[in-house]
């Protein structure tokens, strides 16, 4: 049985204001507030890698866990922003923590649904080849793709990075299902040719279709109700498509997690930022619902419980 | 028990002959036919990309096997040369084939090791999620990324594509057990930056270190003797790495297929294009052992079993 049991992060400290931004993209205050859901962007150094960013993640876990490096059987980076196409940025982070020869890496490819999706890929993997021990990187720093003069994108994603240490058999957040789908015929939507290009309408319209049907079969096949939930933490696409999630799912406002005011949206990392907080006040047998959409068209949901 | 049952392959008609450039390269016949063992090099058109090429791939699988695409649960390309890094070349490939909206979709990026680590994350993941029928693709096409005055690299890469299908309790390929590993202290040693660049005496001396003795460890592991292995699939890297390995290890050298004259090194296509011509012709019980190598660095060893 693999658990979640620690959750590392970093945000680069350089913030970007969206307020100061408000003429330019001829915006409110009540919008960036109210619908897009981030007052300042955390914006990375230039000269930052993506490996880097996962670097500072390690190091944040490491302030709350003392893993013995030599002990890590796999390390797997979800991106689609990586230091270089070849090698994969697994094998960077690999080098520059030390880590033994043994260890398998490897990347993955996915947006903001890849934090599930790796959850899943992870989980199995190691469960497979019985491993014992695995970390889980995202981070995708879209701060090097983003035309600033761009409203669609430029006030929305912030950077960032998350590593989440994977166990077996310590307390901790155990899968009990997951879902996934793609709408792969959409993908023109979310694409980055010299810059990334979003649909932003297009792209709301297919979460708040699917990402509620994918949470209600999720549930009703392990024969739970939205209300066995005790917290839900949404991919921070915007505030907006949050709240409209919360809607159409009729879910308790109060369940439903939401903080990227003083971010940005952080792709893959969005959902692991926010459960890194949480993840020392679950009580044993609480169950939590997670779920990510976005670049592919992809998403993926689970379902977890405190073991 | 999911199995590998059927393998599509690719390989672009165009052929550009090495023979042809003995004289640029300051080199000789039996240079490339006994130490390259690359005569000539498939190289695919500039227009087609990574997709298209594993859509040919499936076209050749589907000339096989008729597979009613509706029943397709996941579908994951193994690939450093994306369409475009976002988004991942998994959901362009679901949309051009029209699988269905539950199909989990996602990119594994690895390079020569890529197939081997590809069955074992794919494997996992259909069955830890209960899904009965994938596809794992592998595309690399090289040709875009190669400098055609480097010598380490212009004689020995060349493009294809293979899509293995793996179907849950159907006769075919199943896994005995796997290891993997990770040098990423030698990464710098096989980077795509502007345009590939191979350290190829260290490239060669990293893969006769680790590969013979991960494949020994395997075997030990699994309770088998080299002996009991009927056939090796070892990645085409060259030919005097793979006559490398053999003698390490002291395999029986017939029992070690190689074939990469008439197209080269199509990096994590090497073993399924080698496996697909034999798939047909193993018989239950037969066991077979593939190692995948390259960058990261990076291995992946397997031991097959025909059910």
């Amino acid at each position: 049985m693999i658990a979640i049991t620690t959750i590392g992060t970093y945000l680069p400290e350089n913030r970007v204001s969206n307020l100061a931004q408000l003429e330019k993209f001829e915006t409110d205050e009540t919008f960036i507030r109210e619908k897009i859901g981030v007052v300042q962007r955390a914006v990375k150094a230039s000269e930052q890698k993506t490996s880097d960013l996962c670097i500072k993640a390690f190091e944040d876990l490491m302030t709350k866990k003392a893993l013995d490096k030599s002990t890590v059987d796999c390390c797997v980076v979800v991106t689609q922003n990586p230091d270089l196409n070849i090698p994969h940025t697994s094998a960077i982070v690999h080098s520059a923590l030390g880590l033994p020869e043994t260890c398998a890496c490897f990347d993955i490819s996915l947006g903001c649904s890849g934090y599930v999706y790796g959850l899943s890929i992870i989980s199995a993997f190691m469960q497979a080849n019985g491993f014992k021990t695995g970390l889980l990187f995202t981070a995708d720093p879209y701060s090097d793709i983003i035309d600033s003069d761009d409203k669609n994108t430029a006030l929305i994603f912030g950077d960032g990075a998350t590593v989440t240490l994977l166990e077996e058999n310590q307390p901790g957040l155990v899968a009990l299902g997951y879902d996934f789908g793609t709408k792969g015929a959409g993908y023109k939507n979310l694409v980055n040719e010299d810059k990334l290009y979003m649909n932003g309408r297009a792209v709301f319209n297919f979460t708040a279709g699917v990402v509620p049907k994918s949470i209600e079969k999720l549930l009703q096949r392990l024969d739970l109700d939205k209300r066995d939930i005790g917290k839900w933490y949404l991919h921070q696409g915007s505030k907006y498509i949050v709240d409209t999630i919360t809607m159409r799912l009729g879910l308790e406002p109060e369940k439903v997690v939401f903080n990227m005011y003083e971010y940005g949206n952080t792709v893959s990392s969005s959902i692991p930022m926010l459960l890194s907080n949480d993840l020392n006040q679950f009580k044993s047998g609480q169950k939590i619902g997670l779920s990510g959409f976005g670049v592919g068209l992809s998403w993926a949901s689970a379902i977890f419980e405190m073991k």
